[in-house]
C-alpha cells in the first residue's frame, strides 16, 4: 500500500505517481521522453537497457520490469540479452560502446564521484560522442530518481508479468507524455 | 575539468548543464521550479533546506553549497539554522514537522526501500501532509539526480564562497527556469 492515499484509478507504478501530481508528473514525462526515445544516435532498445540496469542496481522491482520489457521489445537480441546484460555485463554480447557506456551508468547509480576519467576515455576510444557520454549519465542519474521516487512512496508494483507487458506496450505506442500525463 | 567538452562560457555546476543540452535542461529546471520555488505549504527555505541535506549526503559540493546558501537566505534562523541541521539533525532547532520530512529524505537518498511506514506516519503525527510526505520524497530523490548528473559529468564547482551567493541570489530573484535556460 503506498505511503500516501492514492486513488485505485491511478495507474502503478510511477505513472500513477505522475498522474497524482500532475505539476511534477509533466516535466518527469517530459525527461523520460527526451532521454529515452527522442531521435538519438543510441537506439531506444539501448538506452531503456541503461535505464533498466541502474534500475536493478537500485533493486526498483516496478522500473527494471518495466524497462526491461520495454528494451527487450526493441533491442535486437530481445529479452534474452537484457537478462544477459543484467546477469554478467562483461561478458554479454553487446558492443564496445554501449558496455563501456553500460559501466559509466553503474558507477553513476553508486555515486556521481565513482564515474572516472578512465572510464570515460574507455568510452570514447569505443566511439562514444560526447553527447551520448552525457546522456547516459542523465539517464543513470534520472532513473536514480524515478527508483527513489516509485519505492520510496511504496507505489503499487504488480505481481503479474502480463501488467509489465502492457505498460511496455502503451510506453512503446504512446511514449512518456502520454504514460504521464493522459496527453 | 569536465569529462565532456563544454564552452567556457557556459556556467558551473549544473545550470551549466542544463544549458549544454537545452532539450533535457528545460524539463530539469521546470522540476527544480515546480518542487523548490511554486506556493507550498513548505516554505522554500525548508523545500532548500531538504535538498541541502540530501546533497551534503551525496557528498554534491556544487548542489549543497549552492542550496544551502538559498536556504540560509530564505530561512528564519539562516546559516547558523541550516549548518546545524546539517551537522546533527536530531539536536537541531526546528519543527518536528520539518525534522521528520527530512529523515525522509535522507531514508529516500539512502534508497527508496529505506523510507519505512513508521518514518512517514510520525511525520503526519506531526503534521504532515500527503502532498508534503510526496514531494519530500520527490525533492530528495530528485537531488539524487541533480548530484550524480553534476558530479558524474565533473561539472565545474567554484572554489569561491562568494561564487555560490551570486548563484543563490540569482535563484531567488530569477528562478530555476531562467536559470537552466535563460529565459
Amino acid at each position: 500500500m503506498p505511503h500516501i492515499a492514492m486513488s485505485p484509478e491511478l495507474a502503478p507504478g510511477t505513472p500513477g505517481l505522475f498522474q497524482y501530481r500532475p505539476e511534477t508528473g509533466r516535466p518527469l514525462g517530459e525527461l523520460a521522453e527526451v532521454l529515452l526515445r527522442n531521435p538519438h544516435s543510441l537506439s531506444r532498445g539501448d538506452r531503456e537497457l541503461i535505464a533498466a540496469y541502474v534500475s536493478v542496481l537500485n533493486q526498483c522491482r516496478f522500473c527494471s520490469s518495466t524497462h526491461s520489457e520495454v528494451s527487450a521489445a526493441q533491442i535486437s537480441g530481445g529479452r534474452a540479452l537484457v537478462d544477459k546484460v543484467i546477469d554478467d555485463l562483461d561478458s554479454a554480447p553487446i558492443s564496445a560502446k554501449l558496455k563501456a557506456l553500460i559501466t559509466i551508468a553503474g558507477a553513476t547509480t553508486r555515486g556521481g564521484h565513482e564515474v572516472t576519467s578512465p572510464m570515460v576515455d574507455a568510452a570514447r576510444q569505443a566511439g562514444a560522442t560526447d553527447t551520448e557520454i552525457h546522456d547516459t549519465v542523465l539517464i543513470a542519474a534520472a532513473f536514480c530518481m524515478f527508483n527513489r521516487y516509485c519505492d520510496g512512496l511504496a507505489a503499487i508494483v504488480p505481481d503479474d508479468p502480463a501488467a509489465y507487458v502492457g505498460m511496455a506496450q502503451m510506453i512503446i505506442n504512446d511514449g512518456y507524455r502520454m504514460c504521464a500525463t493522459g496527453h
